[in-house]
């Protein structure tokens, strides 16, 4: 590790090259052994995934296969595997991070001897920086990897951001641009007003709550996406609601997409189920539009939008999700969208009245407590 | 107006609400004459544009088709740009904005006596918005709409957003995310050490420039658009190239994508040849990748990524764009293009080094002044 002398190592960074040491070392071992290099990796399929009741997040099981060196059909994904914890062992001894396109670049060459390529696409690259998350107990943000950055904050919150400090309550119409990496070396909570997130699925929408400044009067904050969150959004939402105890409120449309964002906020995503223990929320409350609030906010007939096949086939996907399956109130939320033929879209109310969403709708229902669970 | 008194209305506003009583006096006076309302539309379509080659912009020319209420073809169209100026004049006396949703939720119901909708279809609204911006010589900000909100920025300025005072070189690894309405009545330009602005096309690419400090090194603003850039970071760009006499240089892809980014920056969009005049940024120069880069940079094969039959269509057609057509370093450029038969990422410099197009490549450029036009 000399190589790392001249550059600053967080904790995090010292236990995940522990880890790729440890992996490194167990290769070497087999093969002065003369046995067969070999790894186990966690499986990550369907097969291999349960709902943990208790947590109420979404698990993977402890099945792993073996990725062997001397198998002609796993020795590429074996060296594959090997490439990129060096290159996420090059990217912490440099102190840099970089997205999984840069990593992608990094690593692509033509391998030496023969006309064969290490990673022919991305597609090749990415299930192998999954399978090194799950094999080295790390987010991906903890290898240096970064994610698309999308959403914006603002509210009553003060961070520090890579040592600048970031007042929340005084970022104009712009807010704060939500990095990709949000672990704790790089933010910090300095100072917490706030009672509340407000976390709403379209910038769009996020305009219109923070033009009307609902988090100074109703003191949250207030966060938005851009549709499914990306992953620096959705960990700074599980910060927040952990370690400054906010209670987190999702304003999503009503479809069978809204649902699904809601699914992946409070109990983690199916593919990467292996993140939900540090990503999945599963206090997260749906404060989104309802199949009934077509009758009760008065709607007119003009702002329904009818289900298509997928909609429909898709409501019906989910209602069978484990966690919403033994809930009476999803249950019937779906079966009437199903029922009523229609999805509504939050800005619908924008038919009753510009701000109606702001000053009516979310307060009302943040007064009666009035949400699915 | 009276209506208004409780709002403070901008210079803009008072404009916009003054053309906006002038087109209906217009439209009462007919009536009174009892001659048919009709109102001159300018044509939005591509027989109406041309370039400007003394601007270098993209220009609509001055005809114009009539929209008449008494006519069976046009009366629907009629209603609804009648319907589309009366909302934003609800929007402008209420000081609010909204999104082109958001208008087309308040302004979508049945006709009373027959069966039809207002407007069917967003696709039915967004034209007659795009009229009325003509009609009423408004970019659409100005008629209080705002646009998706994507992108980012840091770097040596200091604005006031809203009445908050943002320091963009104090924001840590997020950045400030630009805002969709950008208008002097929104942001106000305070301190600027910058000298040049430094936009790039992916959010991914932008995060390594942040992070290297690029913008602290090297004097200058850093923005990036997560692909083409919307309208509130084209504006931002025009301003801070005009008001503060920031010269701004592109990196984007080696690709006809690349390319049409930087087209539309700087010479306007050919669907919204309008707003070219207070959009499109002429003195604009590419510093991104090029096609002589493969040999230059000594990239190797494996970051090649071959053209594919759309990506040869696209590039002819940009090579006959007339701003592009005189140029002799474009037409050479995409011509070596078609030669190489593939096209390369930004990213692809990571596979010399991480930080290679922020220490070497873009450095370079700028101290050699090696860019096209």
């Amino acid at each position: 590790m000399s190589k790392t002398s001249d550059n600053k190592l967080t904790k995090t960074d010292i236990q995940t090259l522990s880890n790729l040491t440890g992996l490194a070392d167990l290769v070497v071992k087999q093969a002065n052994k003369k046995h067969t290099p070999a790894i186990d990796i966690p499986i990550r399929a369907l097969s291999n995934i349960s709902f943990n009741e208790r947590k109420r997040i979404i698990e993977m099981g402890r099945r792993t296969s073996q990725r062997q060196l001397f198998n002609l059909s796993q020795a590429k994904s074996f060296m594959q595997t090997m490439l990129v914890t060096s290159g996420v062992k090059q990217l912490i001894d440099q102190g840099k991070t970089t997205s999984i396109r840069g990593l992608f670049y990094l690593l692509k060459h033509t391998i030496p001897g023969v006309k064969e390529e290490t990673f022919d696409e991305q597609a090749d690259c990415d299930p192998i920086i999954e399978d090194c998350e799950v094999l080295l107990n790390s987010l991906r943000e903890e290898l240096h990897l970064y994610a698309q950055k999308r959403g914006d904050m603002v509210g009553e919150i003060q961070i520090i951001d890579s040592g600048d400090e970031i007042d929340c309550s005084r970022m104009g119409s712009g807010g704060y641009g939500v990095p990709s990496i949000v672990e704790p070396d790089v933010i910090q909570f300095k100072k917490c007003n706030a009672k509340f997130i407000l976390h709403v699925e379209k910038d769009t929408v996020w305009q219109r709550f923070n033009e009307d400044k609902f988090w100074k009067k109703h003191h949250c904050i207030l966060t938005h996406g851009a549709g499914q969150p990306p992953r620096g959004v959705r960990r700074l939402l599980y910060r927040m609601h952990h370690e400054l105890n906010l209670p987190i409120f999702c304003l999503l449309d009503n479809d069978p997409w809204g649902y699904y964002i809601y699914s992946v906020i409070k109990q983690g995503s199916i593919n990467l189920a292996f993140e939900s223990q540090r990503m999945a929320i599963p206090e997260a409350k749906y404060i989104g539009l309802r199949s009934v609030d077509f009758a009760k906010c008065k709607l007119s007939d003009s702002v329904k939008i009818t289900l298509n096949e997928q909609d429909k086939k898709r409501a019906k996907q989910i209602a069978e999700y484990p966690w919403f399956k033994k809930k009476k109130a999803w249950q019937k939320e779906i079966a009437t969208m199903l029922e009523n033929g229609f999805k509504l879209e939050v800005e619908a109310l924008t038919n009753r009245d510009i701000s109606f969403v702001t000053e009516k709708y979310v307060p009302e229902r943040l007064d009666e407590g009035n949400f699915l669970d």
